[in-house]
């Protein structure tokens, strides 16, 4: 008997055992599972059209350890323009709105702006006058704007407007109007070890305010163009105020320089829209190893804008001639992504 | 029988479910152990000093969830300055050894240096008029010595420099006189999730070629001074090309803005140890909530060096009086280093 019993409890023991393994091996299981369903769709506002394929290609032949194409993780830097390629840019640069705005504001103060340009292009009444303002013009104008404050004033006046301000076309809060196929392009590279920047034209201390929040990407991996700062004691504390000079400009040859400056370090994938972006992708594509550039073609005329060669705002002409040349993947927004904007994909 | 088999069955199922999870626990409780073991001294050549106990309390308060001073993962930004900070700068900043190698390679081609501050000061044989350079004559060498070459040639002459080139008091490759107790205090820092960044004085280009590797501080977390880059296309290849001009100067009152301007946040920990750290650790101590400022104060002339208010190299002067006021933690070497150098410490 007491064998059997022994029997008996042994059986007993590992079938207990045995149940056990299997709620824990389904338990793993299930997670194996959703991660799994997840990972076999990061980019679900895509179409699964080519760039779709070329992009998940791309991550996962760098991401295999030991294959000839991995790249070690330290080494996965991977750069994103923002206006028209990660939120939109039209009918003018958000950044440029925000300048109006201010400008407004500012000019009962500032007599002199009426005949002075770029000043009087802002305050202008007619449109056309208005578009006609270059992102080095702009650059000026967010500077000279904002000169004098500190840099703590600045983000605040930043916040108060990103708060209340809305898009003309949409109705929508301009950080709403960032691309959803982009948000979880930046998700999915992060996900893979990618440390996501980005280089954009734009004001770095404009973009910081929000980059966070909205794409997820800290302050210290935003560059931007930058006004001087001086540092000050006022009253017993320390202050940074904002010169009304240009110290850098992030665009066009300035996007690889910008890169070098602050990275260090030559990026494996990069991202842009327009002319501004073209050194960035040649610089990124034209290093050694695998390497990965993608252009953002507005082709949307009805669920966002379409233009391209002939636009003042996002001009992409050369660009787009150089991207079949350097095997740069081109994104139709109207035949590659299934939603634009977060607010329609809900 | 049946009722009493049961019972024993049940009894010896409890059993071997009690010494698993026994076997269990014990194994989690040995790397709890472990862990812990390795926490209660994660500053080994420090000695059980005051700067000791204020860097382990800082961050013990800071990394607390829930505390009134926790301090949330993303916000933990710590600056380190490198010459005299990280590593020795005596008798002469590392750097201005390798631009004066570098001067006397190239000098055959460049007769016109010989009458030329501050080049005749490094091709002087005399030893006084040699260190008789600043910080902003060092960029203005640095940058017209390698003016004309491309950012990836410079990296392979600093490394190619790196390699060969030895302390002349230590016979130390360069890297190697590191202080080993701020070592400890990066990994340390790192484990309670700040980031660590070196701010610097020093050419940029310079440190990012060694800070991965010896500090374990990549690339894009390296400040410093820089040269202009002009972006080029030669020979269908897109180069950057070292311009002969300064960009920007990240000493005194350079740091809080190049601090603004690369990483958009405030540090909440910075470590100096010269009057160039000064602006510095204002910005970062006058900051709201908990922040910390720590002086490496050169006390110890038989192991390292001695030096402070009247030294030409990292002259420590206004620091060290205002580091009372503010609260600052001064370090004495002599006194509160066990060891200095990671040679000594084996």
């Amino acid at each position: 008997m007491k064998w059997e019993s022994e029997l008996h409890c042994r059986k007993r023991w590992f079938l207990t055992l045995l149940s056990a393994l299997t709620i824990l091996f389904s338990a793993l299981d299930t997670r194996a599972g959703a991660a799994s369903a997840a990972a076999n769709d990061p980019l679900p506002s895509w179409n699964n059209t080519g760039p779709k394929q070329a992009i998940i290609s791309f991550v996962e032949k760098v991401t295999k350890e030991g294959a000839s194409d991995f790249i070690p993780v330290g080494e996965r830097i991977a750069t994103f323009d923002n206006d028209g390629t990660l939120w939109a840019e039209q009918p003018i640069y958000f950044q440029l709105r925000f300048a109006l705005d201010r400008v407004k504001a500012l000019a009962p103060q500032h007599p002199e702006w009426k005949d002075k340009s770029p000043f009087n292009k802002l305050l202008s009444t007619s449109r056309e006058q208005m578009v006609a303002v270059n992102e080095h013009e702009l650059m000026e104008i967010i500077i000279v704007a904002h000169s004098g404050i500190t840099t703590d004033e600045f983000e605040q006046i930043v916040k108060d407007w990103l708060a209340k301000a809305k898009h003309p076309k949409t109705g929508r809060r301009y950080t709403e109007m960032v691309y959803q196929p982009m948000l979880e392009l930046l998700t999915y590279m992060r996900a893979n070890g990618f440390k996501t920047f980005i280089v954009s034209g734009g004001g770095v201390e404009f973009m910081r305010v929000f980059a966070e929040e909205v794409y997820g990407v800290p302050r210290e991996q935003v560059l931007g163009s930058q006004g001087k700062l001086k540092f000050e004691v006022r009253d017993g504390k320390p202050v940074l105020i904002k010169l009304p000079e240009v110290q850098f400009v992030d665009d066009k040859e300035g996007k690889p320089v910008g890169i070098q400056t602050f990275i260090g370090r030559r990026p494996v994938a990069a991202f842009g829209n327009s002319d501004g972006d073209l050194q960035m992708l040649q610089w990124t594509t034209a290093g050694t190893g695998p390497r990965f550039g993608l252009i953002v073609h507005h082709t949307d005329a009805e669920r966002e804008w379409a233009y391209d060669r002939q636009s003042q705002v996002g001009t992409l002409d050369k660009a787009l001639d150089a991207a079949p040349v350097n095997h740069w993947v081109v994104v139709s927004m109207k035949d590659d992504w299934k939603y634009i904007f977060p607010f329609e994909s809900k």
